[in-house]
């Protein structure tokens, strides 16, 4: 539905260049699998050697190509790889069907590239419960192998979007000891956004030779902090999914000591996430919460998660009202631990609330200045223990409703 | 804020006619707590021999009056008893200043009446974190008492409303082989409603005889299938309060095996509970979620309430949209156990899906009709053991947003 919407206020002010990432082909197409008009297939082609790994929505009724795709991320596979995605639909909750469309893609990718089938990646996004037309899909796999190319990686950001209004991409260059790396991602995501991990598609890539096992374990850590610390409104889709390919292009071997790769890398993910949040289904502000003084980092998560996903809250934002008070009743209802005779509040650098009383030198303006910025920042200490949790939402507005009362995805 | 919006369109036709409850009398007045031109102070004072029970908000930033209604409901006083009640300004993360409110308005209103202070018990109800101008309420408590009357629970509902576009009450009457007894309820309700309790408000008195600890007991229980299984936002309250009296005055004595009044009280908890739901702030569409075949009535309600509470599917109720998918992803984020190849999905009497794939007798049309209903049921069998919740709640819609995004509540 690229388009049909206005593109998000919060949006960068352009697609980023991104570097190209030695040992990567893309490629895209139109396949008509139900938008007309637009790409909707996106292919990525890894030459052997590339080691995977993957993050995946937990829920409970996870999509055909999300388990397809769990079933192999833990393979050591040595030759090419490929990942093949296509919007419009997800191919979730469609029972045998599903998983048999999946593997008719997965199949028929392999046979078109000459790769074993373990190691086609496939991902579906869009509407849920409605057969996939995968004939559509390898119908263009002969028009997708020619029109491989090292550069086409913006193409592809476009490919998967569904209710995306930007195509979001992000990069870093990383200088180690044994020479230069890249890296390099794409995401889509806009509604159904509240990772664990959550219709967010991620696909980063580097140049760097990472042992699989290191990679993934890389992988799982950073998403936890940022991918798994966004919502747009806490609907968890069937869906998430979050693939890196390394594919030691660059010759330079990269281990979990490479602190620069990992400050690199989560770099990207942190920028990739925010730009997920940023085009959060009719968002006009863009809000870090971090919660500090909880008695753990969890239940410091827990708190930062009931403020970021309150409807009351998100809504004050949207009307630029600096409503602290929901802020105290967002933590009250959060579950863990809280004390109100301890909690400190600020919007920004402005102290509002300490010692569970609105602060002396708080005074409404102050607040309200805060609240007419395009990017917020809420920060609640517990005053009880060490724990934190920093998370990104975005406001609730008369255009979440309009897109999600209309559109059926 | 009563007639700033329209009138829920699910509102009932009018307000009940309440039987008179013996041992009961009632007074409101215009205190201008906050706003001006309409009652914000309630008085309900009971005669000497009632039995008070109460349940609260588990909000760990609950206000004052309900921690100070906490200390008292579980004592067993025998003199008369009262509920003061304001709206306008809750009372809530107010610090000592919100104690000493409480405690002022408390301890007036017990000298006013003869009364034990910890006999009067008090709600606030409005703002949060602004304090209470408790003055204004103990300035009005002579007129309250000379205006004390049995017959004016009406004018008591009306009192109590801040975002409510309807006053609320329910009541009923049971034949017991001792004689008849009444009961008769007020509510208010309408944002910030989950209860877990949730600014829900609710006032419940008989003139049966039932000693204290039995009435608690129903209440808890009865309050469970009720009040604790509403939603409108998610948003748990830092005031939730329901309390009900027991006068005696029918002379009729109730115990735990009155299973008639039991479900006479039930049946007003839940019309009082619905009545809430379907005056949530822009609501259009009155939903009942039934989950059965979950591995526990806890499970049930986790997926219930995820149903419930998704942003995704009260937009998709909203715009009449039969989009079961979103269905399927809330139960698959609730966390709750779930086999996607077990579900049954039903909207009204129309199956949808089973066995974890759409209905082949299910088409569009069947499932739109149910959509343009006023009330609408979504049902669930996750197939995996007895366990089942019911639930409610209501849509969410651009008249949510609007009321929010501007009412400092």
């Amino acid at each position: 539905m690229a388009g049909k919407y206005p593109t998000s206020p919060l949006a960068p002010a352009a697609f980023p260049e991104l570097p190209v990432i030695g040992g990567l082909r893309f490629a895209s197409a139109a396949a008509g699998v139900k938008y007309q008009g637009r790409t909707d297939v996106m292919l990525a082609l890894l030459d052997p050697g590339s080691t995977m790994a993957g993050v995946f929505t937990r829920s409970k009724t996870r999509s055909a190509p999300v388990l397809d795709c769990q079933a192999k991320i833990g393979l050591d596979g040595t030759g090419g790889a490929a990942i093949i995605v296509n919007s419009g639909n997800s191919n979730a909750f469609t029972g045998k069907n599903g998983i048999e469309s999946t593997r008719a893609v997965t199949t028929a990718t392999a046979a078109m590239l000459g790769l074993e089938e373990t190691r086609v990646f496939s991902s579906s996004t869009g509407v849920i419960g409605e057969p996939l037309k995968h004939e559509r899909i390898t119908a263009k796999l002969e028009e997708l192998k020619a029109n491989l190319a090292p550069g086409k990686i913006a193409e592809a950001a476009n490919a998967i979007m569904t209710t995306d209004t930007f195509p979001k991409g992000a990069a870093a260059e990383v200088a180690l000891p044994g020479g230069s790396v890249k890296i390099a991602g794409i995401a889509k995501g806009s509604g159904m956004i509240a990772p664990d991990m959550a219709t967010m598609l991620v696909y980063i890539f580097t140049d760097a030779k990472i042992e699989r096992a290191v990679l993934q374990g890389m992988l799982s850590s950073l998403t936890d902090v940022t991918f798994n610390c966004i919502t747009v409104d806490s609907d968890t889709s069937t869906s998430d999914t979050l693939l890196m390919g390394a594919t030691g292009a660059s010759g330079v071997t990269v281990t979990a000591d490479d602190t620069a790769f990992v400050d690199a890398l989560k770099t990207v993910m942190l920028d990739l996430s925010h730009q997920v949040v940023k085009d959060g289904e009719g968002a006009t502000k863009f809000v870090e919460i971090t919660v500090t003084g909880a008695v753990s980092d969890a239940e410091a998560k827990v708190h930062a998660m009931a403020i970021a996903n309150s409807p009351l809250i998100k809504t004050a934002v949207a009307g630029e009202d600096p409503n602290w008070g929901r802020v105290v009743m967002a933590i009250g209802k959060s579950g863990a631990e809280a004390d109100r005779d301890l909690l400190t509040i600020t919007f920004d650098d402005v102290l509002v609330a300490e010692k569970g009383w609105v602060s002396p030198s708080y005074s409404e303006d102050q607040g309200a200045a805060v609240m007419k910025q395009q990017e917020i920042r809420i920060g609640v200490d517990l005053g009880l223990g060490a724990g934190k949790s920093t998370v990104w939402t975005c406001d609730l507005t008369h255009g979440y409703i309009s897109i999600n009362a209309d559109y059926r995805s």
